[in-house]
């Protein structure tokens, strides 16, 4: 049971005191002691108040340093950039947005978020020297261990820039990943979830991608492109050139574009998906039917996910997912039918109740997780000796 | 760096002396100091030899000590038992198998395991509590954490039947899988492979299934059917029933089975797949086309996986694909078409070229690394003070 472990353990609330570590871990008292000095010295953790007693002296109580820095969270949208200001627990101090198209650019959009970013820590009395990290999400294809963005397709300009330069200044770790990794690992909640939990979230909007939880933390893959499931084949009696160049990938089918475009063929009033899902909310039956019917073709390809990662639940975010029930209806109808049963049995597929702070909230954690991550602590309390 | 991890290190051979465990992981003389006595104090590591200087006094080899227990690994497939005994660096020391029908039964089958056994720890002249963990592979699904048949098609009379009650006179840790994940476990190689290795075994036999490696871990889901490829759907213009009920599942359209009813259909003289990959073999052009055909079923699906895990490599197994290159071209015919650019960039698809100790060489490996992993000797360690 290493420092890192046990700080985890004191985060998310599981041990508050060095007698809980010790039951929780089995680990002798001297070592949990050593352990709890060492995140003590860092000032990860903190000593307060006494909890109650079970018979003999009451204990001391830990409590996790959420104070100890602060962490820039920075959502970029397709036509909006968020920027929020949050403690190491998650809890938002400061936030700001601004209206802004990722076509302008790298630069532009980057200074803009670092102009919000300035008025948030000015606005919190603070400076740049007390961000201990940054995380950023973006609408396209990152990989992850440089921050660099890979042929992005809604970010022109922006294919080969290193994200983490713009943050240079704050001297300290910058995390960038794509839209849904980030939305997932804001689903993961304060501390990381439990190390068993595998699930999936699924963004249903303009393009369709999945974000991927594996035993708690974010599966990214061997060139960090896993859960691009908008380009799975799917059969279908008519073909659809996807604008990948194959043909009838699932986002060319079921995604917004395609369904605003359908929408349109049959005549319905619509500019946009978001046109198409208000049409579903107000129970046009045309536009239940569009909705139903995409959400049968992205069950297919659900189905076949459930059967190779066997998660625990499915929670569906983006544009098309707000339509809600006609998707899930359709979504279900197919999963349930084509899964195996043992896989099946005990999942959970569900629209994300969360309102439009995920990407902020989402960004925020994969900082502060990837901050505090054990193995990254381990180290940093090693070095420290 | 815990202790855990540093036994891996040595294991492994990236360190041979306390200086490669403090340049490799950077943390201080005094604290590796410490974990290595634990180690020494456990038994796991000794010390032996000097190592070469580059100045001053040599410093002492440390090594991992395979002999400090032996590992029962044993192989149940359909028609055959396969037992072996080896040390803890799954090297064997003696190994014994028999023709018998899994279909027999838990209690004969696993009678004629213990046998085996015996004979074995007898010819190295050691007895049962010489045994420091048993690894047991099994055609069928299985509940990992009990060690617990889940309506195996394959093994009538085992259902719900818990592995482990077999082996108790062992007193020590029972590890039990399905084949395809035990194949994955000796793929890993010693040590496990890379942290950051993500890969996937396929085997096509009479049914088919998938390993999951993620992080360089068997990745089993959260009820541990994680893998189960063979009953994704597969688009056709024929509808076939597979023997699960629905309808075109992968394997009721190029699993072993399905190839040998093609094959007859056809014409062709076989009685089995083992005939037809022989035909195959021998370079029988409608027995090449049936295979190749398959490869591009096997391929969509794959195709699919690769966009959801970005693996870095494919390994095939199992009797359909001893027939090798018409099945390796039908494959990559279709994977490298229907995948992701980044993704496809870097990956390997290969059929194994291990012979058929793999079963037993893989429960070994799953035994060992289950005993062996971090956090167990972590705990064990504290456990010990």
């Amino acid at each position: 049971m290493t420092a890192g472990a046990l700080l985890r353990l004191i985060r998310t609330g599981a041990a508050r005191s060095r007698a809980d570590l010790v039951s929780l871990t089995g680990a002798p008292r001297s070592t949990i002691s050593a352990r709890v000095e060492q995140l003590l010295g860092a000032n990860l953790v903190y000593e307060g108040g006494s909890g109650s007693s079970r018979g003999g002296r009451p204990p001391t109580l830990l409590a996790f340093n959420s104070t100890a820095g602060h962490v820039l969270a920075v959502d970029l949208g397709a036509t909006s950039v968020k920027v929020a200001l949050t403690d190491l627990a998650g809890t938002f101090l400061a936030a700001r947005s601004q209206e802004l198209s990722i076509a302008a650019g790298p630069e532009p959009v980057l200074q803009v978020v670092n102009g919000l970013a300035d008025e948030l820590l000015a606005e919190v009395g603070s400076d740049a020297t007390t961000v201990s990290a940054v995380g950023v999400g973006v609408p396209g294809p990152v990989e992850f261990a440089t921050g660099r963005l890979v042929h992005p397709p809604l970010m022109s300009g922006w294919h080969d820039f290193a994200v983490p330069s713009a943050f240079a200044r704050f001297t300290c770790p910058v995390y960038v990943d794509n839209d849904v990794n980030v939305i997932a690992a804001g689903e993961l909640g304060s501390g990381g979830s439990s190390r068993d939990e595998n699930f999936l979230v699924v963004k249903i909007g303009t393009g369709i991608g999945c974000g991927i939880v594996v035993g708690g933390q974010v599966y990214r893959g061997s060139q960090g492109c896993a859960g691009d499931i908008g380009h799975i084949y799917v059969p279908s009696p008519e073909v659809t050139i996807c604008r990948c160049g194959n043909e009838n990938c699932l986002e060319s089918i079921a995604g917004g574009a395609a369904l605003a475009r359908k929408a349109a063929d049959r005549g319905l009033a619509v500019h946009s998906v978001r046109d198409l899902v208000n049409l579903a909310l107000l129970g046009e039956p045309p536009a239940l039917e569009l909705v139903r019917d995409a959400g049968r073709e992205v069950g297919g390809v659900l189905a076949s996910l459930v059967n190779i990662f066997n998660p625990s639940r499915i929670v569906l975010v983006g544009s098309v997912a707000e339509a809600g029930n006609p998707l899930l209806a359709g979504i279900r109808e197919v999963v349930y039918r084509r899964s195996l049963p043992l896989a099946a049995r005990s999942l959970e597929i569900s629209v994300s109740d969360r309102g439009k702070v995920d990407g902020q909230l989402g960004a925020a954690r994969l900082a502060i997780e990837s901050l505090l991550d054990d193995d990254r602590i381990d180290a940093q309390l090693d070095a420290a000796g």
